[in-house]
C-alpha cells in the first residue's frame, strides 16, 4: 500500500501513545478537543529541531523521537506543570517508514512514561523538521515562573551539567582528551541524544521554589534569564557544580567551562527562600545547591579558593543567528 | 543592534496581537499558562507551511502572515470553536528585518480581527517553515465534528469554490483563459493568497449542524471525510456550487471541475438536518445548499439536466507524498 499523508499520522503515531480520559476527540478530525480539570491552568510550549542545526541529519531515528519530546517536557518540568497532550508537525523529505517507525516508537516510550499522549499532528514533505508542542496541566496559581528570584534565594540544579556540551564538542571539533574511555563517551552520547526530563523532580521540588527554568542553553545562560527576568543577580560556587564521574576526570577549568556553558543538559535550574532548603533536603533528590541569589545585577563566579571572577549576565548562550 | 534569536519573538511578535485576559503567563517563560472557563473544552489544530510546497517562495510575507493564521482559524471554524491563542514555531533561512516585519503585521491583522493573541513560539535557522498552533473555546459536547453526519442530512458550504484553486492553476499551469480579466486575477488571487476563515458563520450555524469540516483539499475529497468517518455517502446537484462571477465567466465543466477538486478555499463544508433547514435559512447567511446525505457510501453527482456521474469516495485530494 503507498503512503500517503492522510494515512501516516494515522499509521505511524494515532496509537502511538496511551489514550487519556481527557480527550475529548482525539486525532483525524479538525481539531482535536481537550478537558481541563477546573482547578488547573494549561501550560504549553512549541520547540522545532531542524536537521543539521539541532541535530545531526545521521541520528538514530529512535533517539530523535525521544529527544524532540524531551525537550518539549523539560519545559513543561521547568514550568511545574504536568505533562497531558501533544502535537507533532513533521516536515520529511520522503516517506522512509523504517525511519518513521523508529522516530514514532522513540516518541511513544518516552510519552508513556510520562503519560502524555499524542492528539494531533501535521505531516508535510521538505527538509526535515520537527515541531512539537506540548500542553501540561498546572493548578491555578502554582505555576514555577523565571521571573520570581527572591535575593538570598539559594539556586539549585538537578543531574550532572555539561555531559551534552562534552559529547557535542567531541563531534563537532574533533575534541576527544585520552582521559575519556569509551564507556565515557557512550554516556555522555547518550546524555546528548536522550536527555530525562525532569518532570518527576519537578513535581517534588514545587513546594518550595520561587523561580525555575530549564537549562537548555548552559546554566549560565539560563539561570541568565531568571536574573534579567527577576532584575537580580547570583553567586555561584565552581566548587559546587555538580560533574559526572567522566567529566571529573578532566581538568577542572575545562569541566567547569564545559558545565557551564554548554546546552542541551535539560536539566532544571531554580531558586529556593532559604525556609524552605531544610524541608527540600530532605527529600533526598538528585539536586545540588550551587550558590544563591544576590541584590546586585550580575553573577559571581568563585573558585574552590574563594576567588571570584565576573561574568555580565546579559551573557545569552548560543544563538543561531549569531 | 543586532538581532537575536532570544529577541526576535519579543521583538516582531510579542506585541503583534492584543491581550487577553485569560492568558496567565505570556511570551517569554518557558511555557505560557492559559486559563479555560469551567463550561468550555479547548480545541487545538496544528498546520505546517513550507516554502515551495504550500506557498510561492516570492510570496508577499504581509499575505503569507495573513493565511499561516487563516488556515489554523479556519481548522477551529470547522470545529465550531471560538479563537482563542495561537502558538508560531518559525524558521527561516535568515534574519530579514523587511520580510519578518511584514509577516508579523499580516499574521497580526488577522489575529486582531478574531481577538486570538500570540503566546508562544519558537525561532530557529532552516529552510522556510511556518508551523501554527491555534487553541480555540468550545462549550463542552458543542463541538462539530466530521462524524456525525446522517442520511438525508442537507450539505451546506459556505461562500464560493474553486477561486484559489483557479488562481493556483494559473501560476502552476501557466492557464490563462481569455474570459478572465485583470480585475478577476486579482480576485482570484486574493483567495488563493488571503482566504477568509469562516469563523462568523461558524458561530452562527453551530446549533444546526450535524457534521463539518473546513474545504482545504477540495469539496469531494473534504466532504468525502465526512462520509467516510460517518460511514454515508452523498448527492450532490453541480447546477448548485457556488460559483463566484470570476468562475461563471468559464466552461461550466471547467468551473465545476476547479470548485470540486481544488484546494486552498478555506470554506467550510456542513450538514444540516431537514428539520433546521428553514431555521438556518433565515439567517440570511452567504451560504448554499448543495446536495444530500445518502445511506449509499457514494458520492453521485448530477448536472443540471440531472444526469448523474459515480465518484468513487475514496478519491482523497492533494497529497504531497503522492
Amino acid at each position: 500500500m503507498a503512503l500517503t499523508e492522510f494515512s501516516l499520522i494515522q499509521q505511524f503515531f494515532a496509537d502511538a501513545t496511551q489514550k487519556r480520559q481527557d480527550v475529548i476527540v482525539d486525532i483525524g478530525d479538525d481539531c482535536a478537543v481537550l478537558s481541563c480539570p477546573a482547578d488547573s491552568d494549561i501550560a504549553i510550549s512549541i520547540d522545532t529541531l531542524v536537521s543539521g542545526i539541532h541535530f545531526f541529519p545521521d541520528v538514530d531515528p529512535h533517539t530523535l523521537g525521544h529527544k524532540s519530546l524531551a525537550v518539549g517536557l523539560s519545559d513543561l518540568a521547568a514550568m511545574g506543570a504536568t505533562p497531558a497532550w501533544f502535537t507533532l508537525a513533521l516536515t520529511i523529505p520522503s516517506l522512509d517508514e523504517k525511519w518513521l517507525s523508529a522516530f514514532a516508537s522513540g516518541m511513544a516510550e518516552l510519552a508513556d512514561q510520562h503519560n502524555i499522549q499524542l492528539v494531533g499532528g501535521d505531516t508535510t514533505k521538505g527538509p526535515l523538521t520537527i515541531s512539537i508542542q506540548v500542553h501540561g496541566l498546572v493548578k491555578k496559581g502554582a505555576q514555577l515562573q523565571r521571573n520570581h528570584a527572591k535575593s538570598s534565594d539559594k539556586i539549585y540544579v538537578t543531574g550532572t551539567l555539561g555531559d551534552a556540551g562534552a559529547a557535542l564538542q567531541k563531534r563537532l571539533a574533533s575534541w576527544q582528551p585520552e582521559e575519556l574511555s569509551e564507556k565515557d563517551w557512550s554516556f555522555l552520547n547518550k546524555r546528548l541524544e536522550q536527555p530525562i526530563p525532569q518532570v518527576n523532580i519537578s513535581r517534588e521540588i514545587q513546594p518550595f521554589v520561587n523561580a525555575a527554568i530549564d537549562i537548555s542553553d548552559g546554566v549560565l545562560a539560563d539561570l541568565g534569564h531568571i536574573l534579567e527576568a527577576s532584575g537580580k543577580g547570583a553567586r555561584i560556587y565552581l566548587g559546587k557544580i555538580p560533574l559526572s564521574s567522566s567529566l571529573q576526570k578532566l581538568d577542572k577549568a575545562k569541566a567547569w567551562q564545559l558545565a557551564l556553558n554548554s546546552g542541551d543538559d535539560y536539566e532544571l535550574c531554580f531558586t529556593v527562600p532559604a525556609e524552605h532548603v531544610q524541608a527540600l533536603e530532605t527529600l533526598n533528590l538528585d539536586i545540588q545547591q550551587i550558590g544563591e541569589i544576590t541584590e546586585e545585577q550580575k553573577i559571581v563566579l568563585l573558585d574552590e579558593q574563594g576567588q571570584p571572577s565576573v561574568l555580565d549576565i546579559t551573557s545569552k548562550g548560543y544563538d543561531h543567528f549569531v
